[in-house]
């Protein structure tokens, strides 16, 4: 088994973009990474793309192969890997194995969604094809409602509290404004948003206890990572290579009710557990995390079963600052899924480009993680049904 | 890199079916494959599910997450891989490099779809989400468009004629008529279809100079391969196991006409050779084949691009019988795609699944290749922009 390195990352900003094909979206990030690993004439190999919608929001299926054309990297083996929200890190999956395993030795993955064609109810209908289609689509509901049920549950059994939440949101916002390639550039305050006397029509309720600043934005967006073996990163390119140290997926009952304990996120701890074990290291010996915050409430959640904090800590975490930038651990530096915005199929990509920048010390003084070694990300798919983590290490 | 073993394979039939959803058809194929090679308690790694069209046609996505939970396989990892019509292969290759990886020991892929659900045009429309969706799809052009024109031009090219397509829907119909799993189970005359005087009706042009018995059916479909590390096959099963000798994939451009010469199906004579290359084989090794006959030319344009007969000579060699069973090389034993029918992501797993009964030696003596030991196939994505072959070996 060959070890894996990112050498080449690239985003383009998320936000509306409806001046862009979803094809358009995921060329511009490609060649970013191209252009950041600067690799000369040698060959990619194999493209992944990652995208979960282009049937049912563009009509468009072949994505991979219209991809690989677009960008001349003919004759490239070329696939696109869907796993509802966690299909970032599923392609990434699948470009880490093809090199292991020695098919392979440059894969270019792009992930990208184009979300914003449709809005209001059909965006939130869209996401909800990831439900269980016999057992939960056609009784109407959607995340924000598992997500809405899932923290009224937390905070009876794990203190959760309001407080907590709003504090996530307003550190991730503040991060966003931050981040050119973030969607929501606005910072908010508690006074601002949650306490204002307008709170009520400005952070309308989404899903009880669930508001407005609790959720992701719908936004286009995508991002890229291009990868080879470890022993031959040195020669292709000067950049400094990002390891992927371990991986670990996990799978959990596709409808939240069939959970023995519904607040227990096994395949988060699963696939972080698996993770670790393989990168041989464990969560205290993380510096920058990017967990899959498409609410506040997870974040938390998954603070929790990483193995970051116990269980119940993480409000108290959040509360004490602890996961902002310049705290013990800071978690979602980027601004998160909460304000980076969640173009679904690029969501787990943009995770790996973020740590990998992090990682390679690049970014401006005012949100670089000072001598950052490991970066963890956490890609959650359907309600924690389909869940990946990355555990990556800058190379010695 | 390990080698990688099949060790259990199941289908369904294939057809109408009406009563089945689409993850149904993938569960029962599934569990035909588990039962096939009755693992014990062996837990399964990770699970693929090729699918093209589970967006578009039912409105659903998360689908490999959907099938883990209803196979009770949990907590393994659950990808969709989508490419078109070759998503089924794309599927077993993503499963084979996890396993040769060493990351994953025992994987199984189900391939499926339900597509009967529409009909006429909506069929046709849902493929062509394949073609380029700026310089395509806008413009009208579907499949059997595009197979005219290729049909045309190697007609004029190449020696293809009329007789020889005839004789490959005959000849495929009449193996499907002798393959349960098929779709399509009527046997066809030369007099009775194609020289009646009601041919103009009972076979009218579909795309000149293609007729209706040159393509084959929308069907409803699903099929399921089981793999582990060929050093672990003996250990966990008593069937024979069936080595995946090599692989091969390869992408061109995505519309037809930019090729230089657009009768070159050069990504299907790439991928055959890269399979050939590391399977240490040749094509004259090869005792069976399944091609991707979507329609009955790419039958025998495929069996000259992967190096069975010379350009030109494929529409002899249908002509003499030398690919019909008891023939040179056997081609499309189960009826092909014209026959058993191609519901698109099942196809490329039901060809393997096909290839491993032949080198198993367990199919009726009707259809089983006497001593068969050596297996291709083919299979085709959009219009030849992105395909895939695998070499079977009978392992010794």
């Amino acid at each position: 088994m060959r070890d894996v390195a990112i050498i080449g990352v690239g985003m383009i900003p998320f936000g509306r973009r409806d001046q862009d094909s979803l094809i358009d979206m995921l060329a511009y990030a490609s060649m970013k990474a191209l252009d950041d690993a600067h690799l000369g004439d040698k060959a990619v190999d194999a493209v992944y793309v990652a995208n979960m919608g282009g049937g049912i929001l563009q009509h468009q299926t072949g994505i991979a192969s219209a991809l690989v054309d677009r960008l001349s990297l003919l004759p490239a083996a070329a696939d696109l890997v869907e796993n509802g929200p966690a299909s970032g890190a599923s392609a990434i999956k699948n470009g880490v194995q093809a090199i292991a395993s020695g098919y392979s030795d440059v894969v270019l993955v792009a992930g990208g969604e184009k979300m914003r064609e449709v809005t209001g109810w059909r965006a939130t209908d869209f996401v909800a094809t990831l439900t269980h289609p016999e057992s939960e689509y056609p009784y109407g509901i959607t995340l924000p409602g598992m997500a809405g049920m899932f923290t009224r549950l937390y905070m009876e059994q794990h203190g959760l509290t309001a407080e907590a939440l709003v504090a996530v949101a307003i550190k991730n916002q503040e991060m966003g404004a931050l981040n050119p390639y973030a969607h929501v550039e606005m910072m908010i305050t508690k006074e601002g948003i949650f306490d204002s006397p307008h709170s009520v029509v400005n952070n309308p309720l989404v899903a009880d206890p669930l508001r407005l600043y609790d959720a992701c934005p719908v936004s286009d967006g995508a991002a890229a990572v291009l990868m080879c073996p470890l022993e031959m990163a040195r020669e292709l390119t000067e950049k400094q290579p990002v390891v992927v140290a371990g991986f670990g997926q996990a799978t959990d009952t596709h409808t939240l009710q069939e959970r023995d304990d519904p607040t227990d996120l096994k395949a988060v701890r699963l696939a972080a557990q698996q993770a670790f074990d393989r990168a041989k290291l464990k969560p205290s010996d993380v510096d920058v995390a990017e967990l899959h915050d498409a609410f506040t409430v997870l974040e938390i959640a998954e603070s929790e079963h990483v193995g970051f904090f116990g269980k119940g800590e993480g409000s108290k975490a959040a509360l004490a600052g602890l996961t902002r930038f310049g705290g013990k651990i800071p978690i979602n530096v980027s601004g998160g899924l909460k304000a980076r915005g969640h173009p679904v199929g690029a969501t787990g990509v943009a995770q790996v480009v973020e740590i990998t920048w992090q990682l390679r010390h690049e970014l401006p003084k005012e949100r670089q993680v000072k001598n950052a070694k490991v970066g963890l990300t956490v890609n959650f798919g359907g309600f924690g049904n389909n869940v990946l983590a990355f555990v990556l290490r800058r190379a010695s």
